[in-house]
């Protein structure tokens, strides 16, 4: 069965209507490229990098930004610059663990090579594990690949699954991967885009659950023949929010505390080994570099709460469009990590769902 | 029909293991006490006051302690010492918003009337707000009462539901108050409880879940005739939680986190005028008063991912036997809120979760 | 030899100018009260209340504010709203250790009394223990000593010393109390002023120092008859700082985090047993209550640093104001605690300073 | 005249005895290395990477540790780790902004070639940026140099001045780098040494201060000819603490924060641009990755207070080190940065500082 998004297959996740891609690009200006890397020799490989840039001008024009660690066992850099400032001033990256600093001096790099005149910066790049799929010793990832993933990035629908970050990913012990998905919260005459982009490497099987349904229990590893829980069922998960209503960064940090809510409802606990890091960025307010203030605007502290729930939906569909879009892989050491079957899925879906009466 | 727990009903939440009483005395030492206040002369007030003692050697024998603001539209006293020193060193309040402040000088004057020897004492006292209810600006909560809640704390089964602190609290748009549950964590040869208590007033209808099953979106306003949303569904939770697993100020801290994780289960999403703040402690290790130095235990990290599980299920559990115990209340200007129907929650179960085949 | 200001010494600190009083009331809105209590019978109590009044219409239109515990051994409620929303909605108390409540408490039911409609309200009150001085366990402060600190409060010159909160405070081994002062930081054609209030209760004796002079190794226990170290010398400072500048919530928990710095000048090391815990408001933004957005301005990063280096001198100059303005005092248990001597500072200033060569 | 550190000038800081070495290498095990990079051609670059071992099992036997962002304007890696956990689990990197992520790496390959079983590491790297005097955008750092600096790593005496990670440095206007120095706490009948470890490359003239003394206030720009504000007179500085004490996270975590009074008595301010980042940890205790449990020992909190005075002391005189350390060095776009005159140092001491009487 070829692999879909969620709702390709009939799944609706939540109440608030999803933007035109579903996507974390139906936030305007929002573009996303990935540098996929799969190979077999000298080692094998199976990995990655994603790029989110904000907009395009993000190396001048700041956004406000904050980020929330649920549970930090792993990398975001740059965080110490967002606690304190609430500005981001680069894309994004999201790769394997090994390879967060080369990402990193890549994006400084990258701006160098385009003439940016900026004493320094201080990236946003965070990262999971995919040392399952992928000789993750071997140090695959190169700065070539961090700017061609920057270089590739456009905004319209997302490559999911198997890509970029995401190539080497577990999700609830199925394959994992890079997902996305998007709310629209229209409220007293004004409408805001809240999108979501997760690398999904985390949970246990038996906690997978898609809109309560207890997928995980029902599709268990004695169904699919040859899913085992590889390593722990630690894992890691990396959620990028982007809104463009506006938000100071305090605000931010709040929206990215509730990244918190849709990795609950998917199933994710925040396990020990897990690095669950999320960020969340406006493009509702833009910041010069260097201007001496700036007038901004604060989306009242009521007109939240909205906000709050597309951002929990938004993570919770784009947890499962990674794991729906993710095909079955076979790396490192001849493992093999089975996807979750779609036809499975449909049925244990209409199993808990009965039909409206 | 009476009211009950959930486990009563025939339904079950979660993988772990209860405590024998599912109750947070099961953590053993912990004591639970409440003072209640119903009256309709001269204001009406619905309202109340809960103790938990960690144990009764608190006020020398401190525990470690973390907590964790999901949404801090709320309050609890005594944070920025649990942040700098993970000690505990009083019995925890948990009462009316406009009461905190007696709440709190009470437990200082409990402990000076009892011939304790300190400085001073910084003690937790956190709060829900009951203004639908309860007329609250008539401040009815006295020492009095804050003394009577620390002199009734006992061991053994907790009421719940409109006791205490809970009396005048409104969950999901249904009645709420106190509720109680607790989980085995068995690992390694080793037996830990995790216990949890909440004081439950948040969360908008159409989220509730239990077990996943869509509950709110089936018991709507229409169903039962009067249930309106009182406020905007906003609201608050207090979760505190008590362990006898041997950890370190920073692992409450985590165990304190993971309460967003069964929150969110049950259909919170830290709405903005919601104060979700959770307290962990640790009974596993005592730090005297002035000791030069501590010999403590600390559980390794691997095995805080079966607490975490553990943490998440209890709250879940917690939250929803608070709505299945709390009755139909009227009061502060005649307003009535219903309570959980209770036959309805178990059609609504049956009817997503298929028998086994 | 009567008390006075530092400056009165002809001693300055810093580089910046002062505002027209030094004090916190120069920034325009602000208004502080004290409330204080003298009493030998019952029982010696020597305490009181401060109140801060951001601005009048406080209660409606909220001030952006952040908070820092740089010891956290001491009690500010209303921290966790602090950090969740970045909003100031209500007078500042400041009081004894064992009073915190009443005076929190009592923040509310002033709201009540002059018909403010909001369904509850989270003031910040904070602490300071004046043990030594006051017979603490008395409870002595009252919610009609609240209410009266508000209407007492008033712009222009502010009573230092041993009034309010500062009433039996104990600083360096000196008396101490209430400090304010002010500087102005002008820069691109903008003057803003950064305002400090502090209620002084911290500090060994030998790490005392004035504009870096070690006056604390000069004026020692030996020199002036009867000093004695009260307690462990832990103490704990309050640290309220008022700005005009148009700064965000994280732009206000950084300059309350630079407190540090002026703490730091004076001689405070966050000793264990001290609550070193700051907050500072920006009156240059207002946020009505429950408006669907706010227009707001934010000053640059980059002017941030000449408000910090505002709020560093100003944090500085508060403390020694305490400190030469608090006379000798005796109390409970017939202790007595002297002021700083101030010909003996003056002589030692010139001491260590050089004559202009 | 030759470079000195401080005491050999007959400058002393601080009341607490200093260890054999006045270095952080005093407490033992602590081991450190630097790999310093001059050359002009193809480019003409000042820079380095020091590393610091808390012991060499590291990779097995973890460390408590945790760190305050007084500013941060900069970057340290592994934070949301030392955030969560507590635990340090891998020698720490200092090097220049543009080179933290190779440095990162580095240490994962580090600990990868020699044959480390574990499936990923997070190490902590920092940074301070040298772009004024090495010509940061060619990315100078190399992996190879990250591990020579791991290699080369030795207990005691510790270079300073423009070695490794300082060798661009600037610090109040003057040459800076590498600092060390530590003291002792003896109390209660033992012995614990705290131990600094600074790269110093902030802060403004005027506020530079030794033992209180106004030294940037007469060593002016004007006095040694040729010294000129770089940049905004920003930078940064990581503080690393070492110490033998029994600390758990928690208390890592308050000690790192005391950093802050050392670099206030320098003349830091946390200025708008500067990465003030500190990280301690604790050799005292030792956790082996994957324990089941672990019993340790926690210093009572009363005790802690000594132990911030040494960490406040330490702090102030690595900085102090650091510039009489540090050599003029000339640079990129042959920009000359001046060395603290050591003689005029001595001449403004003896100036400010009257004869013992």
């Amino acid at each position: 069965m070829a692999r879909a998004r969620l709702r390709d297959l009939g799944i609706k996740l939540g109440r608030l209507p999803t933007g035109p891609l579903n996507a974390i690009t139906d936030v305007a200006g929002v573009e996303v490229g990935h540098s996929t890397l799969i190979r077999d020799t000298p080692a094998v490989v199976r990995t990655g990098v994603t790029m989110i840039w904000p907009h395009r001008d993000i190396f001048s024009d700041y956004c406000f930004a904050g980020f929330h660690s649920f549970n930090g066992n792993g990398e975001m850099t740059g965080t110490t610059w967002l606690a304190e400032q609430g500005l981001l001033s680069a894309p994004i990256g999201i790769t394997c663990t090994h390879c967060v600093g080369v990402v990193r001096d890549a994006i400084c790099s990258y701006a160098a090579g385009k003439g940016i005149k900026q004493a320094f910066h201080l990236p946003v790049v965070a990262e999971t594990h995919d040392g399952w799929l992928s000789d993750a010793e071997t140090f695959p990832v190169t700065e070539a690949m961090a700017h061609e993933a920057l270089e590739r990035a456009k905004a319209g629908p997302v490559a999911e699954g198997s890509v970029g970050g995401g190539t080497g990913m577990i999700c609830h012990e199925f394959k994992g991967g890079i997902g996305t998905s998007s709310r629209v919260a229209a409220e007293a005459g004004e409408r805001f885009t809240v999108g979501v982009l997760v690398q999904a490497n985390y949970g246990a099987r038996d906690l997978l659950r898609v809109d309560g349904v207890p997928v995980g229990r029902e599709i268990t590893h004695d169904i699919v023949p040859g899913h085992r829980a590889p390593f722990n069922a630690d894992g890691s998960i990396i959620v990028i929010l982007a809104t463009d209503a506006p938000l100071l960064p305090i605000q931010c940090q709040r929206l990215a505390r509730r990244a918190t809510t849709g990795l609950a409802w998917a199933g994710g606990i925040g396990a020990n080994g897990s690095g669950d890091i999320f960020l969340a960025f406006s493009t509702g307010n833009r910041v010069k570099n260097n201007a001496p203030h700036a007038d901004v605007r604060m989306l009242g502290a009521e007109r939240m709460t909205l906000l709050f729930r597309a951002a929990a939906e938004a993570t919770e569909e784009a947890i499962i469009n990674a794991l729906t879009a993710a095909e079955t892989m076979t790396g490192f050491q001849g493992r093999t990590l089975h996807a979750l079957p779609l036809d499975r899925l449909q049925q244990v879906m209409a199993k808990y769902r009965p039909a409206p009466s």
